[in-house]
This record gives C-alpha cells, sequence and structure tokens, in this order.
C-alpha cells in the first residue's frame, strides 16, 4: 500500500472512530474520587469543610456562607440566571454547581484556578461575593474555641490558616458528588431503567453526525475540562479568554457538568436559557453567533423529536438527591 | 379574725408562695405542641412548610430564604447583633430564634402578631426583609408544577393562595422545638445531668428575694409572653409601644425563650450583649436606664459565683442538636 493511501485509510478509520459511541466504561463512576497528596480526604476534614461552608462568618457581612448561592436545595447553585453577592449587587456570570467539581481538572467558569482548594478562597476573598478579608476570618475562627479543636482534629499541628480553611472546604467538596441515576442504572443493564426516548436521546447525543453534545460533554461527568465558545447571543463577556489570551478563547467558558442538570436551571454561564429545551434548540440550530464559534458547533437539523429525546435523555442524569444535613455551627 | 389582719396574712402568704420555687410540673414539656383547628399540623403541611421555609424564591429577590436569617446551623437565628435585609440593609432588631415560638401566644419582639399563621407573610411582605409582592408570590408558585402538587396534598382543595403558604410555613415552625436538655434530665430526677453550681445558679434564677429571673423566664420555654423594659443603655425602640401605646410599653420588648440560649447569642432586641455574662451583670446591676424600667428589675447584689452559677444553669438549656436535612426544592 502506498503512503498516502495508506494515510487516507488511516484518516478514514480515525474519523470512523470518531464517530463511534463511547465505551460503556466511559460512563462509569471513577473509583475513587480524587484528591491530592496533601489534602486526603478524612472525616473530620469533611466535617470541619462542611461547617465551614455552611458558615455566614465566612463572608465580610457574616451573612452569606458557602450554601447561600451553592445551595443544597437547589442543585448545589441558586437558581438565578447570575448570581448575587456582597451588598446584594448582580454579577455576570451564573453560580455554578459545585457537585462534581472534585472530579474537574480547572475550577471556575473561566478555569482560573486548578484545585479546588486553589479555588476555596477565591469566592471569599471578592468584594463582589463574599467580601471578606482573608488576614481577618482566620483571626475571627481561632477565637471561636470549637473551630480550633476541629482544625486540630483536620489538620493536626497546622492550626487555623488560609491554607487549612481552603483544604478543608476543598475535602467537603470532595463530597459532593452525583448519585446514581437512571442513566447509570441503564448504562450497566438495566434496560428498563430509562424510556426508548432518552434511549434514542443517548444515541443522538454521542453521534458525531448527529447531536454531536458528546464531543464537549464526555465521560462520566459529562464534562471535558476545556472552554468553547458556544455562540450565544449578546454575550460581550470575554470568559477563558482573560486568563488565556488566544482568540479562539474569547468568549469561551467551562464546559458544564450535565450531572443533575434538572436541578440547576437557568442554564449556560449566564443563565440565559431557562429550559433544557432552549439549550437543545440553542445548539440545534449551530448558536447564533460566528465569532470564533468552536469548530463542534453546527446546525444540526435535529427533528423535533430527536430534540425532545435528548431532553429526555438529560431528564436521566439526576440522581436521587443526595441527604445533607446542615451542620451546627460552633459558637 | 379581724378582716384587716386577714388581708394582712393573706398578702403575707401570697408574697411567700411567690417566693417558693416553681413545681417542677411547670418545666415538663407540655404533652402536645398546639396549633389551631384551621391548621392541624400533618406530615404533608409539615414538607411543604419546610420547603418553603428553605425556598429563597420566597423573597423578592429569589437569593433570601427564611432560613437565610433563622439559619438552622445558628440556633435558627443568624449570629449577628440586629438582622440583615433586602439590600442587605442591617435592621435595629435581632433576628429571634424561631424555636419554641409553636408556644408562644404573640410573635414578634413586639408581639404584633398572635399566631404563627398571622406572622409567616409578615417579613415575607416586608420591603425591608425579604422584600416580595405577596400576589407575585402565589403567581411564581403556581407555575411550579411540585409546589401545586404538593399544595395540594398538604391542603386538599384549598390550592396555592397566601393563606396555605402562611398556614404551611406555620406547620414547619411548629416542627422547631426545642429537644431534651440536661436540664430537663435533671427535673426530671437524674441528678447528674447537671452540676452542682448549675443547680445553685436554678436556685437563684428562680428565688424571687434573689435572681428574680423567672419573674419573666418561666415554665417550660422559660418567658411569659409579656413586654419589659428592661432598662437597656442608649435604647430608642419604642417596642410593644407601637402596638400598645400606653407609657409602661415603652421600650418594652417580648421575653424570649432561654432555650437553646448557648446557640443564639448575641443577646437582648437589639444583641447589645455578646455573652450570657453580660446579660446576666445587666439584670444584677437592675438594668442602665430608670425611664418605665419594669418592677420586677431592681438591683439584685449576686456575688460573682451566684452570677456564675446562673450562667451554668442557662447552659444546661441547651438540648441535643435537631437534625434538619435540606429539602430538595421543586424546580
Amino acid at each position: 500500500m502506498k503512503s498516502s493511501m495508506m494515510m487516507t485509510v488511516m484518516i478514514g478509520l480515525l474519523l470512523s472512530m470518531n464517530l463511534q459511541a463511547a465505551p460503556k466504561e466511559d460512563y462509569l463512576r471513577p473509583e475513587k474520587v480524587p484528591a491530592p497528596a496533601s489534602n486526603k480526604i478524612t472525616p473530620e476534614r469533611v466535617e470541619l469543610g462542611k461547617a465551614l461552608f455552611f458558615d455566614p462568618r465566612l463572608s465580610g457581612s457574616n451573612w452569606i456562607s458557602c450554601a447561600t448561592c451553592h445551595n443544597p436545595a437547589l442543585g448545589w447553585s441558586d437558581g438565578l440566571p447570575t448570581a448575587i453577592g456582597h451588598g446584594m449587587k448582580v454579577l455576570g456570570r451564573a453560580t455554578p454547581t459545585i457537585l462534581n467539581t472534585a472530579y474537574q481538572r480547572k475550577q471556575m467558569w473561566d478555569g482560573r484556578f486548578r484545585s479546588l482548594e486553589d479555588q476555596a478562597l477565591g469566592p471569599i476573598a471578592a468584594d463582589v461575593e463574599m467580601n471578606q478579608d482573608l488576614d481577618e476570618v482566620v483571626a475571627e475562627l481561632k477565637v471561636i474555641p470549637g473551630y480550633v479543636s476541629m482544625f486540630e482534629k483536620a489538620y493536626p499541628g497546622e492550626g487555623v490558616s488560609q491554607a487549612t480553611i481552603a483544604k478543608a472546604l476543598a475535602s467537603f467538596e470532595r463530597t459532593v458528588v452525583s448519585t446514581e441515576a437512571p442513566f447509570d442504572r441503564w448504562i450497566k443493564g438495566d434496560e428498563t431503567a430509562i424510556s426508548e426516548s432518552a434511549k434514542n436521546g443517548f444515541a443522538w447525543f454521542e453521534d458525531g453526525s448527529k447531536g454531536n453534545c458528546a464531543a464537549c460533554h464526555m465521560g462520566f461527568n459529562f464534562m471535558d475540562d476545556g472552554f468553547h465558545n458556544v455562540g450565544l447571543k449578546g454575550n460581550q463577556d470575554a470568559g477563558r479568554f482573560a486568563e488565556v489570551p488566544v482568540p479562539v478563547m474569547k468568549g469561551a467558558f467551562k464546559t458544564p457538568t450535565l450531572r443533575d442538570i434538572t436541578l440547576t436551571a437557568p442554564y449556560m454561564h449566564n443563565g440565559m436559557y431557562a429550559t433544557l429545551e432552549e439549550v437543545v434548540a440553542h445548539y440545534n440550530r449551530g448558536g447564533d453567533t460566528k465569532d470564533n464559534l468552536d469548530p463542534n458547533l453546527k446546525p444540526l437539523n435535529l427533528t423535533a423529536q430527536e430534540q425532545k429525546d435528548i431532553v429526555e435523555f438529560l431528564k436521566t442524569l439526576t440522581g436521587e438527591p443526595m441527604v445533607v444535613t446542615v451542620p451546627q455551627l460552633p459558637q
């Protein structure tokens, strides 16, 4: 075989592989929630992190906690198009769920933090979010005996510090993971777990010549840790470009997980779509702007039924609610 | 016996009775949480009320829920000296705990609402609290299918209305009651349940010639449903006078429960004292102002140890934390 011919065959093979559905193993929950060696998950760290997560004293006003916006009653988000922060200022981006951030390699819509530890203090310190001086919060926690003892149990010898606050919050967030959803039972072989419409929807979702959704929403967590400009009408937010100033990143935002997606409306980085139907319609028309548009986006020409099937599939990604008890905060 | 002599004897008897400790039965939990005939407690009503209580969509901003300020992580209060409301405006009075409001005959610091049903919509509608138009919130809830079905189960045939929102919230609040505290185990006969210091403190607390605290903080819920001016320095708030314009009510506020009192610092209607020690010291000096001072207040001349004993007793009124799971709100 001539080398040019071999190349053509190989490209053909690659393309046809691309079009094939991912192996079912890709959708199985990873065996372990990843955690850095410097911050292994322990029950004491999770308990401390949970208390901190629910504690409004972590904000400058002592009125806003992480859980105010990442509300476990609302899919660990806030149900708002875009977030509200200190002074009740309306912000420019939607509150992302913290569900399954444990599995992500970059945090925030623009990916500016690499780990949960790096991320944890960001919103606390941001003047438009929790508006808390970080040295002050350390001093405040140090005079609460209950906290001092919790920090000592969680991080012996390390004490109350910005670093241990961040590590404890990250440890708690690593427990906020999706539960088994109908989709998972189906992927493991229970054919009755989801409807025929949802099964068709998953096929369109995965099919690179059809829905092409899985190009970005891939694997167990239905995201690729990547950033894409998906052609949202009127978007003026530079997104990832502020971190990585290459033109293709202009207006690009991190692919969100689709786990528990029915709990976190409205959708997109700016909350511009109220329903999953609107989101699927957006992708079906290949987005609304062309500038820097991610090459995966193109008009899909899905029928109304096919779009409905994809929505039915998306609904199968919501698991049983995680039972969250409210912690009693140290006085 | 001459009638004037008989009168003297009777007055003497009454005074001596006043000085005696209340019978132990007075401190036992009432057999049932009271509820009006028009709103009997059912699991469906409590479940609905709990969802509404945690739902920020009950506020004009869709960001503040009842639980934001009546935070179960902080003794159903907020840990702040005075409340924060819509627009993060700092208000003039402390957020009262909702613990054991089920047993109270008047609600709010100034008692302006008689029942939990009457009270429930007040803070939702107040422009400085949740700032929610009540007709609007009814309309908003009516388009959430999960809520429509919860209301139908809780109040068959009544639908989503201001009245059923109030009744459901009241039903949930009737489940927020104190749990067994060390004091309760002691009152039932377990002599090891509280310290000797706390037992002494309870004696001073009850003794009309000594601490005189039980003149207002009486019975199981350690309150009298009454209003008293307790001589707080610098207080400009008219309190109960706004509702009942008789001079004695100027600067008078409702006696708060002492149940779980260690969880709800800071103290007083304006949060002016950070610790129980400061509160006991205030009463020991008979308050700081004389104008309209409640006649129960007078300098007590308690020793430092006696004051410490009273604080030790107060600490025995905190029960095991009530386990509260976060509800999953209908989407």
